[in-house]
């Protein structure tokens, strides 16, 4: 007897899965040393502009531009400075005709100056400057709101917090950034084959070390979300239903993986009502998906296709992530081909533009996901690529 | 009078201060739990093979190939079955000729099977089944040492640790890893035009919100070191040297970033046996580096740049790091200029292999860097790229 009865499409599992989601509404206010790295919950508006006020974008000084019209290196026009200022002070004096005040980079322009003369476009004696060429107005000066304006949308709901964005917030004058609640992740192994400790007489009767969880926990970290693990159970259906109940109850999402249990026997079934179990992705065929819980290959390989194809996107979905994989073009080494009906996860090794298919292609292979880093997908209705075809593929 | 007499080349520079320093000895064990983006510190060896047993990459029944050579569906050959187990568990029969043993993906071959005859290709009855096809040796078996074998390298030095590789950790037996310890990075801020908290009047007044220390405490985080902030300073020399000196003792890097301090009075040669002071990148060219220190820009864009084309290679160097930029290709949807004899640094946005040079390119604009997540680089000797030219930038 077979394992599954239908396969549906990669495409339509994900589209159902994702249609039987939603966006969690609850954000949290954290502070700006917290945040790198949170996904931003709501649109940010500019509470003031910046700069506050015009500045200078130079040493030097400011001045009335009109004053240094006919200033030629042959012909300097003389001004008396009448005020020395840095950044972070104000002067108060105007410039008024045939004078200029002295500043340094970032500071706030007195009034009646429109216009900065650079440090060495000027020579100094006493408290005169000798202006050899002319400016134009505005020159050398950086007016308020040129960075932000007042009211203006800077940061978009989605996007995740990088070192630019939290210093563009601070400058802002804000303390505290709203970003979602993380979506926490349970994950639950299960297998009569798994030991958690290395035991090397266990591992020669036909015991396995479990590594799914640490996966899991590290992949959902990646993707914004919070794993809660709930260990290893025996293949014993009573412990099962009782630990993905409280599971379920305390999480966003669920993650089981199992072996056997899943497999033969379905387990699963008796426990969820699956929205799908078995679609046509390859290698990770027999995944399902039903009450926001995925019931997930014992191969590590198959629940780390599993998770890029189907949970990483469920996790978007609930934290409304944007830009949240890496995608780069390059050329195929050599070709690659793909059984037809089935949606391939080929493992790559993306470098300086050339993209490698793994030789190792096996789902028992660890080995295969640490050699690689990124991944190439191949659609149902495609056999492959070509050597030398332009290719995208995802970075891991 | 100019603020420096001569600006080194980029390369030049970055040469110059990676020759001054040198990798990091120290590494540190950490769990596996712990060690997710951490640097590996040295070569994973294998202890053991993974798998270490011969086991079945199917469910079925393992037999001698050759009992089943003549098996036809329209002549099945019968096999009597011996014995059932599954996954981590041990059959304590071996294979005779005539008899098979039923077993679940994972298992463990019996003794005497040298291949496994899937279940649908096989009809039960009782004890017996009927075998409708013939396999061949070592078909559906998955061989001892086929994803690792003993004794072979995995993982190596340098390696930032991912998911699938503590994945693989955990499988072959291992539960502490050595990673390099987070280089220790000191962050000054200096400038009096510096304020830490929001304030209507001290804006209007010519102050700034101080938004530098964010922004690099969040880059070294991304760089794989540890930021120890050590607050704003106004711009007095007492107090700028003190706190310098407890920095460098107590730090691998020191970044100081300062405002009108070390642009209008030079005041870092004072402290520090600078190895240059000012190159040709643009924007971000008044930097210094000596004895471990960053002499760095005031404006945010500024230090961002310097950042990204020092200071992150500096740690690099400093922790082994490899892979620690993500460079694309992508075509330049229009045409972007550059100085002769500088070292642009170009924000860009980069999209679905389209990359987008942003117009706002002023040093003051920190929206710059929130609003591009690449950057171009343009040497010295370079004018530019055209429309259409295929150009490589690292994202951030």
């Amino acid at each position: 007897m077979k394992e599954f009865k239908r396969l549906i499409a990669y495409r339509e599992a994900l589209s159902l899965l994702l249609n039987d989601l939603k966006e969690i509404p609850d954000g949290e206010e954290v502070e700006l040393e917290k945040a790198l790295g949170r996904v931003l919950a709501e649109d940010v508006v500019s509470p003031i502009a910046s700069p506050p006020f015009d500045r200078s974008a130079v040493d030097g000084y400011a001045v009335r531009a009109e004053d240094t019209f006919q200033a030629r290196e042959y012909r300097p026009v003389e001004l008396r400075v009448v005020d020395e200022i840095t950044a972070g002070e104000e002067s108060r004096e105007r410039v008024e005709p045939g004078t200029a005040v002295k500043l340094t980079t970032g500071s706030k322009m007195p009034e009646g100056a429109n216009a900065v003369l650079m440090q060495e476009m000027a020579e100094r004696e006493g408290n005169v400057i000798r202006v050899l060429r002319p400016v134009a107005p505005g020159q050398n000066v950086s007016f308020a709101g040129e960075d932000v304006g007042k009211g203006e949308t800077v940061l978009r709901k989605g996007q995740v917090l990088r070192p630019q964005d939290l210093a563009l917030l601070k400058n802002l004058g804000f303390k505290r950034v709203r970003v979602k609640r993380k979506p926490r992740v349970g994950i639950i192994v299960t297998g009569n084959e798994l030991v958690e400790e290395f035991d090397e007489k266990a591992l020669q009767s036909g015991k396995i070390l479990e590594s799914n969880s640490i996966m899991l926990e590290g992949l959902v970290r990646q993707y914004f979300g919070e794993p809660v693990f709930y260990g290893v159970l025996p293949d014993d259906e009573g412990a099962i239903r009782e630990t993905l109940e409280r599971a379920k109850r305390e999480n966003d999402l669920v993650l089981i993986t199992g072996g056997s249990a899943f497999g033969d026997t379905d387990f699963a079934h008796r426990f969820i009502r699956l929205l799908f179990h078995g679609t046509t992705i390859k290698p990770g065929r027999p995944m399902g998906y039903g009450e926001r819980v995925f019931v997930m290959s014992g191969y590590p390989v198959g629940a780390f296709v599993q998770f890029h194809l189907y949970v990483k996107h469920a996790l978007a979905k609930l934290t409304g992530v944007r830009d949240y994989e890496v995608k780069v073009r390059g050329k195929l080494a050599e070709r690659v081909s793909s059984q037809l009906g089935r949606y391939e996860f080929v493992r790559v090794r993306y470098e300086n533009g050339i993209v490698r298919p793994l030789k190792k292609r096996g789902s028992g292979l660890i080995s295969s996901l640490t050699e690689s880093n990124a991944y190439l997908e191949i659609p149902e209705d495609s056999e492959g690529y070509l050597e030398g075809e332009t290719v995208e593929v995802v970075l891991y």
